[in-house]
């Protein structure tokens, strides 16, 4: 089973909320950001230990700066 | 050569200078974070994309939340 870090589970919550806020599906936010959007759901459910690079990109698609992606 | 985009710059620069301030070596920092001190290394010098894993493991070893590390 993955191991889900406390980090993990803060970017999952933020990004499930930040793309509800903005009516996207998983695909929307995949096709904004390039990646795909099996690895969207991934990190929706704090399977993947997204990189610092993918924390950007998702960041950049979603027009927030990268570290509120890990604020609480 | 690595790709060095904008967050890995900022984490590179947050690491450093909270490193610095507790008087740590990057071997000191290695030591408390359980990760080797040539990660360590590789992450003040934006080569390495770093996992949110190990955003938290640093942060956890400096007393900061995982997000301070982030913000420029």
């Amino acid at each position: 089973p993955a191991r889900k870090t406390t980090l993990r589970t803060i970017l999952a919550q933020n990004l499930r909320r930040l793309r509800a806020e903005r009516g996207w599906s998983q695909e929307d936010l995949g096709a904004e950001s390039g990646l795909h959007r099996t690895f969207i759901g991934a990190v929706e459910r704090s399977e993947t230990n997204v990189s610092v690079d993918n924390i950007e990109r998702l960041a950049a698609a979603l027009g927030v700066e990268g570290w509120t992606l890990l604020k609480r």
